[in-house]
Order: structure tokens, then C-alpha cells, then sequence
């Protein structure tokens, strides 16, 4: 199978119905990554990422970088294989990580010397090797690395860190575009990243200098860091109006149930979030009636599924009050259940999303899920 | 379905291979109980415990009654529909925990007072209420309230539980048959618990006590509590020796995969044991070829399955290599995949040796297990 990005339909909104597809399989778009951090998508097995229909999921270069290494997995026979993931993979570059979890982090145009979080030992992260660390995984998406800053950030960091993304993006596409033409390597795809933080001329500065280096795809980085989801659509619309319509565009780190029909109709094609996964092992769930935080006492006799309009196979086997009873207990099937729950429900307000956009009514799901998530259930 | 237990056929060794008829379905004796102390197998879902072919878990009197409570569960229709497990259940009767975590217990002839270790709440455990506690729990076999005491115990304190458990057996006893009577009560065993520590006389005389009772089914308890595996043998053969053929007999808290087949030839029909769920959750794995302590580095690039010989769903596509990372890493879904393979070892070891009964080569079986898990592999 070959790499193709395809728009099959665009909606009144902007929104639009697609499939990327890659050697790993064909994923309908606009999709959500489940996140896999280190080769994990936490307290679920690929088994249950099959059964729950995730075709693709997102690993991440910098803690697989540090452990267990990409030449082990190279040498294991890539990603996929190390993981037993037939479907396909996209690796974030490690540029936002490195900024969040690495110490003593220094940043030079060379690239960003860290210390691990995990054994003080000493890194330098540059454009080219993290491109060289994602061809190693022999994922089918790979991000280039940028510079994240802290938010909300002063005009001339901003503006400086833009620069410094678009230099370090036509090193990365430089290198990649070398190494991935030769003999024996892996197809994949290199994604740019647009910064600029919260300043739309930034913004629109950064995804035009992206644009000339030609990647297959474009993100959309270092929003939904603190700022309002109405700057975040905001800056998300100065970008995707400027986008090329053939090339997928993802918007990274996002987001709540409500707000992702949001992204969808700016014409975002993929998103990925920690937070269905980490919700679940704090005991949130998310349900077509809001956020259930079943540990609440109210809960304890609940003999009603986690969602009653949930078709999961846990909410067809068990009650809000096993559940409540396996997470006062500490009990390790806690998070698998309420993980397996969270990921299907936000990789079914994706199936909703794209059947809402075939039907042109992606306004009235939008709504719907407004309705229950902000305001809250009748 | 009703209740009955009988024998299809004894090898020369003293094994025995029966069927346990409960009202939530059939087990084939020998039999291994996965321990869900808290209404939970820890890591494993109750669609993993199907897929793993267990026929019957162990859940805890003391752990339920304290959290979430007996009432609770009476009032949301017992344990099975709790938990959604739609097979049969076997409850310990809290007499081990109450002795292993409470805090200030008070042993008197009337039970037990003690704190619990959750919240430091007071509480009297009689052999009343234990029996109480299980026919709301609703389990399938229930287990009678014993003294346990620690080993290695002198002669007088052995004795003294034995005559306090024999006494606590019979207030059990009549407790159950005046309450299981009653209309409406769900189907269910009562096993006696032979104690005696490792006093041939005491254990002998622990039996006949309790055979005067008749009970549905025995158990010998208080063994591999520290004592050599030959005199586990020597105490639990003492007393198999004297119980009536058409009763199951139960060891409980055994034990390690090469003493199995060793138990099971001294007539023991039932066993329970923390192993291989625990030793999955700290990285030690049991397979064909003895234990594998998978975080060691020798495993790092290791691409053969935990257990080359293993059928089970994680054999079946991981490596060792993968688990290996995941430990390493802290993922949860380490402790979800060695689960599920230590299980079905588990499981695995109890189908073998069934068969070996029926061929009538149990000692060969046997023989193979120590030579793997005492000897080492070749």
C-alpha cells in the first residue's frame, strides 16, 4: 500500500471527510490518535486498541528515543513490530516533551541539549535527529522538531521561536528527504509544524515559510496550552486558510469532547490527546451525559452502565457501581475499564463526526455535544 | 443447576479427576481458583478471565465487607451480577485476612474484634457473620470462619485453634443450614477448614471433628506458611486421608507450579494461590521453561514470545523484548499481559495435569515440572 492523502467531501462548515492512507492501513479522517507515549497506549493492549477500532495511534520519539532506544527498535524491525502494531503510527518529534519533561534544557540553533527526566543523562535533540530517531521507529507519519515555547509568550520569543522552527524544519526536511530516498527504508511522511504562538501574523508568517518546504502534511503546534478555545480556533483558522486542501492537517494536543467538532469544521483532518486516557485513571468519564467522576458516593448503587448510549463492551457488561467500587479499591482493572470506555467514546464522536460531515449536519453535532459538555445534561 | 460434586476416576497415584457442579456452571476438578480478592483479578477484565477459560475465581469476605460492604452487593443482586462474572465464585471467609491485615485483633471464643487496615473502623468478625456475609455475597462454595495462627506455632496454641476452630465450624454450620434453608436464598456450599498446623495428631483430629459436621467440602488450612514443601505434603496427605471420597477437597493458598501436580496426587481436588497474579505484577513470569524475570537485561532484545510453547493471547504476539520495555518503563499493560500469561500458565497446568490423571501418568507429569522449576531448564 502506498501513501495517499484524499478529500472525499468538504461541508459547509469547512469540515471535511477524507482517508489517509499509509502501508499500515487506511484510516478515514478527520480521526483522533489514542496516545501510545512509550509504545503503550496506558492499561490497554492492542488487542483491545483492535476491538475498540483505533486504525491509528501516536508513540512518542523523545521516550522512546531515551527508552528503549530506536536503534533497539530499529533492530527489533521497527516500531510496529516491537509493539505488535499492524495499523499505522505517527511519533511525535520530541520537541514538545523535551521542553516539558527534559532538565537543565539548553537551546541553540544547533538543536536542544537536555538532560533525561529519566537518568540525568546528557542529550542533544537536533532537527535532523529526530527525523533520524522517527525513520529508525519506522512510523508512517513523522513530525519534524520545533521550538515550544512557554505560553502565554511575549511577541519577540514568539517571533524568535518561529524562526528558529522554520530553520530547524528545512534541516529536517533536508535531512529526511536525503535518507528517506535511499534503498531499504521504510516509507513515511514528514509533517511540518506551524508556531507563533497567539499572534495570528505569526501564525500566518510561520505556516507560509512551512509551506515552501513542501511537507506532506502540516500541524498545528503549542496551541490549547492555557490560552481560550476561541483564541485556539482563532489561530487554528488563520493556519488551515492557508493550507494547500490535498495535504492532511492535524492540530496537536487537543482536545475536550466539545470542542473537537470545533477543530474538525476549521478543516483540522487529525487531533490527539492524553486526555481520555489520563481522565480514565483519575476516575473521569466521559459519557453522551457529560463527565461521570465515578467515584462520587452517588454512584456506589448505580446499576446503570457507565453511558447507557454507550455500545462499549464495558458499558454492555458492567455498572457504575462495579466501576466506582474497582477505583475506591485501587484496583488495577479500574483504569483498564475506564480507559477502554474514554478511547471509545472519543474514537465513536469521531465516527459520529464523519458521518455528521457525509450528512452536512456537523453544526448540529457540534451543538449536541455543547449542550452536554458545557452546559451540562438536562 | 444444582449443586454436586462427584469423581470420574482416581490414578494410582491418589489423584483425582471429577467435575464440581455449581449453579453457576460446571468445573472440572482439579481445579486452580485466580485470586479477585476484591471482586477484581487484578489487571485481568472479566472478558480476559473468559478468554482464559476460568471456570471459577476466589473473592474475600474480609476485603468485600469492608469495601464496598455485603449489603451493597446483597442489594445490587450478589456478587456474580455485581462483578458480571456469570461464573461460579468461591469466598474465603476472612478468617486469613483478619489475621494477616487487620490491626488490633482481639481473638475471644466469640470471633474476632478488630480494626480495619482501610480506615481503623471497629468491627467483630464471628463465625456467624462470616456465613452471614457470604450468603449475601452469594458466592457458589463459602468457607467457614477459622482460628489462623502464626508459624511456626507451639503444640498448645495449635491446639487451642483447633479446638476454637472446630467450635467456631459448628456455630458456622447451624448458622448456614438455618439460613440457607430459608426461602429465596441462593444455592450455595459450605466447606469446613481443617487447621492443626504441622501436627499429624492435631491435623487428624481437626478432620474428624470437622467430618462429624458434614460439611460439602473440605479444606486444609494454614499450610505453605513457611514450612518445608515435603511436610506441606506430610500434613495435607494426613489429612486427605481421612475425608470421604465424594467431597472436594481443598488446599488453600497453593502454591508454586511444580507442587501442584504434588498436591493434587495427595487428593486435593481445589487450590488457590496469590502467585501467579502477584509474580506477574513484579516482573517474574512462569512459562515451559521455568520462571523468566523479564526485566533483566538479557531480555532486551529478545524476540521470542514470554513462552515459546505458550498458546496464550499474549504468547501469541508479543515478545519478551516488548514486555520487557513495558516493565521498564511502569506502562500498565505490563502487568495486563504477564497477568494474562501467568494465568493461563496457571490454567494450563491445571488442563495438563487433568488429562495426565485421565491417562493415568500424572508422575510423569510431575516429574516434568520440578525438573523445569527446580532443577532449571537443560
Amino acid at each position: 500500500m502506498s501513501f495517499s492523502f484524499e478529500v472525499a467531501r468538504t461541508d459547509p462548515t469547512g469540515a471535511r471527510r477524507g482517508r489517509l492512507t499509509t502501508p499500515h492501513g487506511v484510516v478515514p479522517t478527520p480521526f483522533f490518535l489514542p496516545v501510545g507515549t512509550a509504545a503503550s497506549v496506558k492499561a490497554l493492549t492492542q488487542d483491545a486498541l483492535e476491538e475498540l477500532g483505533a486504525e491509528i495511534i501516536l508513540a512518542n520519539t523523545y521516550h522512546l528515543y531515551l527508552r528503549p532506544g530506536h536503534e533497539l527498535i530499529r533492530k527489533l524491525g521497527g516500531l510496529h513490530r516491537f509493539m505488535s502494531w499492524p495499523r499505522a503510527i505517527l511519533t511525535d518529534s520530541g520537541g514538545y516533551q523535551v521542553f516539558s519533561l527534559a532538565e537543565l534544557r539548553k537551546v541553540t540553533d544547533e538543536g536542544v541539549r537536555f538532560r533525561s527526566h529519566l537518568d540525568g543523562s546528557e542529550h542533544l535533540l537536533t532537527p535532523e535527529k529526530a527525523a533520524e530517531i522517527q525513520l529508525a521507529l519506522g512510523s508512517d507519519v513523522a513530525m519534524v522538531l520545533d521550538e515550544c515555547i512557554e505560553a502565554p509568550a511575549p511577541r519577540d520569543i514568539a517571533e524568535a521561536a518561529v524562526k528558529r522552527t522554520t530553520e530547524w524544519a528545512r534541516r529536517a526536511r533536508t535531512y529526511f528527504t536525503e535518507q528517506a530516498s535511499r534503498n531499504g527504508q521504510l516509507p513515511q511522511w514528514q509533517f511540518g509544524i506551524v508556531q507563533g504562538a497567539t499572534f495570528a501574523d505569526l501564525r500566518r508568517q510561520s505556516a507560509r515559510q512551512l509551506l515552501e518546504l513542501d511537507f506532506r502534511g502540516y500541524a498545528v503546534g503549542g496551541l490549547a496550552v492555557g490560552e481560550s478555545h476561541g483564541l485556539t480556533c482563532e489561530m487554528t483558522g488563520e493556519v488551515t486558510a492557508l493550507l494547500p486542501r490535498d495535504r492532511p492537517r492535524y492540530l496537536m494536543g487537543v482536545g475536550k469532547p466539545e470542542q473537537i467538532a470545533d477543530y474538525v469544521a476549521l478543516g483540522i483532518d487529525m487531533m490527539d490527546c492524553v486526555l481520555p486516557t489520563r481522565a480514565a485513571r483519575h476516575a473521569c468519564l466521559y459519557t453522551s451525559e457529560g463527565r461521570v467522576l465515578i467515584k462520587n458516593a452517588r454512584y456506589a448503587d448505580d446499576q446503570r452502565p457507565p453511558d447507557p448510549n454507550c455500545s462499549c463492551s464495558v458499558c454492555r457488561r458492567y455498572t457504575r457501581a462495579y466501576l466506582r467500587h474497582l477505583f475506591a479499591a485501587g484496583e488495577l482493572t479500574a483504569a483498564i475499564l475506564a480507559t477502554h470506555h474514554n478511547v471509545h467514546f472519543y474514537l465513536d464522536i469521531m465516527r459520529q463526526i464523519r458521518e455528521s460531515i457525509e450528512f452536512g449536519n456537523l453544526l448540529n453535532f457540534s451543538s449536541k455535544m455543547h449542550a452536554r459538555y458545557v452546559v451540562g445534561p438536562a
